[in-house]
């Protein structure tokens, strides 16, 4: 049986049947009155008032709430360009991820087109229903220019979270390792392996959570950026700046030379051999899923700490930490955009629950403790207000 | 205090704090095992399935039972053109009806441009989210041309319900009050006054409900249209051509002079003298809100039958006895469009659930009638496989 077919007795499949979602009502509708005031006549005041002064849709609709979660269907979990109908399980995943653990209203819309200047049109569009936008599985270079084109456009909250949830956590399992190890984040020599919408994100959180960007390389699939590369644009040719003080180059291997860290986020298999070579008691953070760039047994011949991004191995990097959280904060606060200091406020927020029970197999909270969304929420709530950002 | 200040002590605002409605699962999610499922690396088994083969879209996402609710915000209630945030309480209202009456799960969708293109192009853009498209309070003429050219694009049902609820359900009641009053469709004389989104497809849902186009006359603010008068373009055109064979002039007066049946959907008040002018034993549907174009009171004593849009005289023309029904009925056959006979088996159903017990106050059930909406589906599917459109 292909991998594509549809087992009928899968728990999987069963689960689906009809989709994981639904739309409840949180008024009374039973009676005539019921209806008057729901509905016509009564809602027309509530229609005028806001019509009069748009801030109270925040007040008196669910848009205070409501996050549109988007994608184009081009860049699904690790199955590639798979479109948006085949996209929807994913984002209904999301969306009841969002309510379980943020209590945030969350409507999956899977776009039909993956033109940047129609996703970012149509999202424009949207916006009114919604208090934010968070982005999904869209694939990069694009998924920088419709969320930096979005965020200039809108006046709520837009999240890539393919690239921000991923570097939250990461940011936080990192300080919680350095923790344990005795480290500061500030001396952390950092090789991340993979320059997509993740790779960039995480490099950038590091920096913006203490990471020295000169201690840090990045590789893609054609080895080492630096500045010595040829033909790199756009996000690369910033990293290639902002990264690589040394001028580093060749591939993976070269990378992990001496280095203390280790972020997998490409999908792309790292030998041994290149593990072998980091410095004593480092850090190995192989996200890839369902295949991890790294065997975490193996990492754990070389490394102090080793984490993943699959359930079944302990530390699980899992953005579920992150986005639902983040969300709740930003809503609650009413922020018009999600800044990095707001980002680092979520990483810290999540490192700090497990904070006083560190081991090497705990360095991150379970995606299911309920402590971590609200300590979050109040964090990125905070960190908003303090950069400037916050309407309420 | 004017109409557009918030009164905190009025039910109508405490009832809508924080909006009126929210998403829940309709899954566990509480274990890993859970999340293992609902999330990956479980969900991407349903993905690779709906890839191969996008059919299953319908059988593992809850699109076969979500319905967009998507407004511009021109034309809100009588309220106008008050944009799309002051929009979403009236849209939250109806995705709640279509769940409470319909067991439908609707999405308020109120977009941020009133260009027929853009509308367009963002509808078609989310409609993989969706089983159907509720359009909604779009002004005239913009309305026909929206939901026009959506028909032609999607596979999915669009029904702009402004149109065609209202037609719906003025069928059902002008169907019970011809047969309370022994006459046949064919052979009444028609008034309608108005000639907006209402107007126009009440006209059309009448004729292919069996009134004869001949003999109706519609009215709009400049008088009767008819073939004679310039500068009609578009719908009214069509209207010119398609009734009023006697090639009567002038207006609504003299509309009515010797008419069976009067259908206000216009909000223009009509003085009592002109309703006096009408046959003998006639019909007045006065559809306004909150103020009919005829007192009914006033209606009833030159008539045999009167019905309003109001919940507070008897034989209330309320959408809700159709678009929940309609949808239900669209989904459950996975039909690819609303054809007019699935609106006429509509209108049918709703009468036939009080044929049985008709009285001049009783033409039409109760917006609450719990048997309405599943009789309504019922026919609306049938028809659906009747017509050629259902697919399943």
């Amino acid at each position: 049986m292909s991998s594509s077919t549809v087992d009928p007795a899968d728990p999987v499949f069963q689960l689906h049947r009809g989709g994981k979602m639904a739309v409840v009502s949180t008024v009374p509708l039973t009676s005539r009155d019921d209806l008057s005031l729901a509905y016509t006549p009564g809602v027309a005041r509530v229609c005028e008032a806001i019509a009069a002064d748009p801030d109270l849709a925040h007040e008196y609709t669910w848009a205070s709430r409501a996050v549109a979660v988007v994608t184009d269907g081009s860049a699904v979990l690790g199955l590639g360009n798979i479109g948006p109908s085949a996209a929807l399980p994913v984002m209904e995943g999301k969306a009841v991820l969002f309510k379980q653990f943020g209590g945030v209203d969350a409507v999956p819309v899977c776009l039909a087109t993956q033109d940047v200047d129609e996703i970012v049109a149509v999202v424009t569009a949207l916006a009114p229903s919604f208090g934010g936008i968070n982005l999904e599985d869209i694939s990069a270079p694009r998924c920088f220019e419709v969320e930096r084109r979005l965020d200039e456009a809108l006046d709520i909250p837009v999240f890539h979270d393919d690239q921000h949830g991923t570097a939250i956590v990461v940011l936080a399992a990192l300080r919680n390792a350095a923790t344990l190890l005795n480290r500061k984040l500030g001396d952390l020599r950092v090789a991340v392996s993979g320059a997509g919408a993740a790779g960039v994100a995480v490099t950038r959180m590091l920096v913006a959570g203490g990471v020295d960007p000169e201690r840090v390389v990045v590789c893609d699939s054609r080895g080492i950026i630096s500045r010595q590369r040829t033909g790199l644009t756009g996000t690369k040719a910033e990293l290639a700046e902002l990264t690589n003080a040394d001028g580093r180059h060749g591939d993976v291997t070269e990378a992990l030379r001496d280095a203390d860290v280790l972020i997998g986020v490409s999908g792309g298999l790292i030998p041994e051999r290149a593990v072998a070579g980091m410095a004593p008691g480092g850090i190995v953070f192989a996200l890839a899923n369902p295949t991890p760039e790294v065997d975490p047994e193996v990492a754990a011949r070389h490394v102090a700490v080793v984490a993943t991004g699959r359930s079944d191995y302990p530390n699980q990097i899992n953005n579920v930490l992150a986005f639902p959280g983040v969300f709740r904060g930003a809503l609650q606060a009413r922020a018009s955009r999600i800044t990095d200091a707001m980002k680092v406020a979520a990483a810290d927020a999540i490192a700090s629950v497990v904070a006083e029970s560190l081991t090497p197999e705990a360095i991150v909270p379970s995606p299911l403790d309920p402590r971590v969304a609200p300590a979050v929420a109040d964090a990125v709530a905070e960190a908003a207000r303090r950069d400037g950002v916050a309407r309420a």
